[in-house]
């Protein structure tokens, strides 16, 4: 694998808890600067913005681009018409419009870009996948529930437009079942729960279904309590397989086959360096999609003011 | 241009309106049959539903697809499952996720798939792609205005999750830009109406940019009275572009350059048999797009009750 010199841009919460270590795990990444005008890192050269951080530092081949959502597009394609390669945090976008600018920005430029779906690289979704790819899906289960007071806290944006309320977390149920379920899937009807107080939903109910006709079920919840429930059911063929705690536990018929400790962000970043390597770019935009469909065709109710 | 024979899915006001002089009109297009559980056409064998009329008619090659939005896709999908090639009224889905499945499946059955965006054939705009194609934008103004209770009379399902309210007409507008706008454009900024007992809006502004940093802004309006504004005023480089009356007149630097009644379905056929003829499919999913990421993306504004 060649080496590679990376400029974060962004310092913030998921910086701090996930790439870092991240980078420190994979030997071939080299970290070298920050850029952000509220925040820097410690021993680490640090920019007001991606610019100058890029006009000092000559030597990046490579961005993590971690800001706020909107405005990820304009720092991207900066980056990409600059030559460097690029890994987006979730979701892509604050559009999918603008998603498919950088994809073609990318290709024009020969560079490397990234839309990174961290819950891909959960332990039991690989292994998960394998299984399902020969197989006919019947009925699917999703339960994605926290409690958005312990793991947004203070994090107003998640209810402003964009901020997607209870798709931050449920992109990653879909970002996982569009990569395990072996047909696309359709929504067929949603039910969104919005605040008085917000734009964006803090449940949602969904019905998909596929060009089989299966029975997909997904329950996205902010207003969870005590621990969360990041789980999906899968029944195929008369067998049921189970991917709980995230991805980081998969039983198929009651026999327990991975229990391992999540390292979603080191499996992020080698695919990063491994996209690099080989000149090849990887966006799939699947998951915003699905979420672009339910705000397009889910049904809104009202329900009773957020008080964090 | 090789013939084609033509079944007709779904028979409402738009099929009678514009689909069947349209095809009167295409001397290679011929009408076999029609399907539509509550509806026939005079002189024309009529169907209950597409499988009747495909294994009663095995001549059909090709079927327009005109039922509401939500039962479009498993219709499509049957129709290219059965070898036939399939025009789909716009917008080509309820999702975008179900257009995509439609592409995949048009290709590998390689039949023709056409997401008709019947507004791209209105008089002026291929000459206004053609002016624009070397220029760059630096100002936009759409404003697409119309009286819902004239041209939508007693169509409750334009402010139903999917029909999408005042984008019914909006990505009409939306699908010249997006042809016409020599560079890609993506939301930065959208305020929805919506009245108090509708799930969709009424009215919508909308800003846009552009990778060169363009002002692109939408007024679109179902409140207006009188007669409709369909307009859009393109600044470029010291130029004026006028593209009215959805697209029938075309005026640049106060010069008329077109002025024609529209025959925007009569391009679309003919466009249709070229695509059959040359084995292609076209499915520009771009205006749908823009709406979705209005929807997921944009800041919505109760307003008052729609009472028709």
């Amino acid at each position: 694998m060649s080496d590679f010199n990376l400029g974060l841009v962004g310092v913030g919460k998921i910086v701090r808890d996930q790439h870092l270590p991240a980078i420190a795990a994979t030997p071939n990444c080299h970290l070298v600067a920050s850029a952000d005008p509220f925040a820097s890192l410690p021993d680490l050269p640090a920019y007001q913005d991606l610019e100058a951080m890029l006009d000092a530092h000559p030597e990046i081949t490579a961005v993590s681009i971690c800001t706020p959502t909107h405005l990820r597009y304009s720092q991207a394609r900066a980056a990409l018409m600059r030559g460097k390669h690029v890994l987006l945090e979730k979701p892509p976008g604050a559009t999918l419009s603008e998603v498919e600018d950088l994809i073609a920005c990318a290709k024009e430029q020969g560079v490397s870009l990234f839309a990174a779906w961290h819950s891909r690289f959960a332990p039991g979704v690989a292994q998960a996948q394998q299984w399902l790819a020969e197989r006919q899906v019947q009925r699917v289960e999703v339960e994605w529930k926290e409690d958005v007071r312990v793991w947004h806290p203070g994090q107003a944006w998640i209810w402003q437009p964009g901020g997607m309320g209870v798709f931050d977390p449920g992109i990653n149920a879909l970002s996982i079942a569009t990569a395990i379920l072996p047909q696309p899937f359709f929504l067929q009807q949603a039910r969104l729960l919005v605040p008085s107080n917000a734009q964006t939903p803090i449940a949602a109910d969904l019905t998909f279904t596929d060009p089989q006709g299966a029975s997909i079920e997904a329950a996205f919840d902010f207003r969870q309590s005590g621990p969360p429930t990041w789980d999906m059911h899968i029944h195929s063929d008369g067998s049921r397989l189970s991917l709980t705690q995230g991805g980081c536990r998969l039983v198929i018929d009651d026999e327990l086959i991975i229990e391992e400790e999540e390292r979603e962000y080191q499996g992020l970043y080698a695919r990063f360096a491994e996209l690099i390597a080989n000149k090849r770019s990887e966006v799939d935009v699947a998951p915003l999609r699905q979420v672009a469909d339910a705000f397009l065709y889910g049904h809104r109710e009202s329900t009773e003011a957020f008080i964090e």
